[in-house]
């Protein structure tokens, strides 16, 4: 729907998401994630500004991260910082900025706390490995921390445990201010409401209108989205195409 | 879990995908594209190697066909091709490629025998342009179709079209040698398995073991897969794997 305008008074505020997985590549396992981070990212006024889904190889990690860590305010990923040999999302991190990795004490002492030393196998030590100067980011489900470098957030892969990690996050985040959104069922098909919606769009800076066809199976209709920073404007355009659609469905 | 050799008698055929629709960045609309279209690649003998989901500007659209594009045997693109003003992919990939874009006179007639003359108007004959020198992808749902340019397809974004363009494409996709996957549940958790699953993948090159936690709210399990495009191997592979997890269990 186009970059609205963004007068002085508004933060604006960007994310960009690196998922980290080869069984979402696969279709074996369907990504929860992504949705559950965009309505997070929303409600606390950031935008998501891109996703990549990547596989667990070291190099397409630290591409992504690099081109997301540059171009947005806030970076997250999920996945691969598990105990086992494809959980490789910590090594990648440090190699996209140029730091060593090494056992984190805090986060020993995270995982002593909850295995004991009987069961704190090399495997799981692997857990306690932290790019340096990195801070740990608290995992309320099962202890294992992720880590925060740079503006770069590493969250686990499993959806509870990375949705306790961002609970736990957002307090800290820099928020921007909040896109307010209003939807509006057309009852019309797209093709109807275009060129009404595209002079209406064309008219106001500041908001976006988004048109989405949906089909039941038989007949279209379309799901109309207004965005704005700016309630007062959202009003306006809201009226107007609600006029518009109010006279396009007389003529129907 | 890493890139596996690859024999010369195996064909490798990528691909790439590119997500367009502010509605999935911004979590009103959560995509079942991915998933599916993951699945059906897998199907085909497809590597799906990396997804894109960008927002609907006409700058970022053409960044990630090119990326994807080069890289990738195959791409596709779900969204942005319908009759409104935040319809602009049909342009964008026409930019990416510095193609021109015009009426399509197939495209035209398809529109013109669903719509009739009187209801064909002027936003849906947007749905007509097409970039010079791409052919067309039908659509049995709803007639507008998508389009295929070098090696990238443009497709709808709506499921049910989406899924019904893929469909038509199946049989005309270059497909490679279908990857072999099996799934075991450990029933122990991922510190238990992990130094076996180390030993295991670092002695079989052409075998990719993945390990997927999962929680229940209370316990931690594991869910292995293994994943080859040698019959032989992966059944050799699922073995050992099968026989540590006794080995472990017994210990347990």
């Amino acid at each position: 729907m186009g970059e609205a305008a963004h007068p002085a008074d508004q933060q604006i505020v960007t994310a960009g998401f690196v998922v980290i997985g080869d069984e979402i590549l696969s279709g074996r396992t369907k990504d929860r994630n992504i949705g559950y981070l965009a309505d997070f990212l929303t409600a606390h006024g950031i935008d998501l500004a891109e996703v990549r889904i990547v596989p667990d190889e070291t190099d397409r990690i630290v591409e992504a991260v690099r081109a997301l860590s540059e171009r947005y305010t806030h970076v997250f990923t999920s996945g691969g910082i598990g105990p086992t040999h494809d959980d490789i999302t910590a090594d990648a991190v440090a190699a996209a900025f140029g730091v060593g990795i090494d056992f984190h004490p805090e986060a020993v002492a995270l995982l002593s706390a909850r295995y004991g030393n009987a069961d704190l196998t090399q495997a799981r030590m692997r857990m306690a490995r932290i790019p340096d100067t990195a801070s740990l980011i608290p995992n309320s489900v099962s202890q294992a921390p992720g880590f925060k470098i740079r503006n770069v957030h590493v969250l686990a892969g499993v959806p509870s445990v990375f949705e306790a990690m961002l609970e736990a996050l957002g307090p800290t985040l820099a928020h921007g201010t909040v896109v307010l959104s209003r939807a509006i069922d057309a009852h019309l098909p797209e093709g109807r409401v275009a060129d009404d919606l595209r002079r209406i769009q064309n008219a106001h800076a500041g908001v976006a209108i988004g048109s989405y066809p949906q089909y039941d199976g038989k007949t279209f209709t379309t799901q109309l989205v207004i965005r704005s920073r700016d309630a007062a404007l959202l009003d306006r355009v809201a009226a107007e195409i609600e006029n518009a659609l109010t006279r396009l469905r007389a003529q129907a």
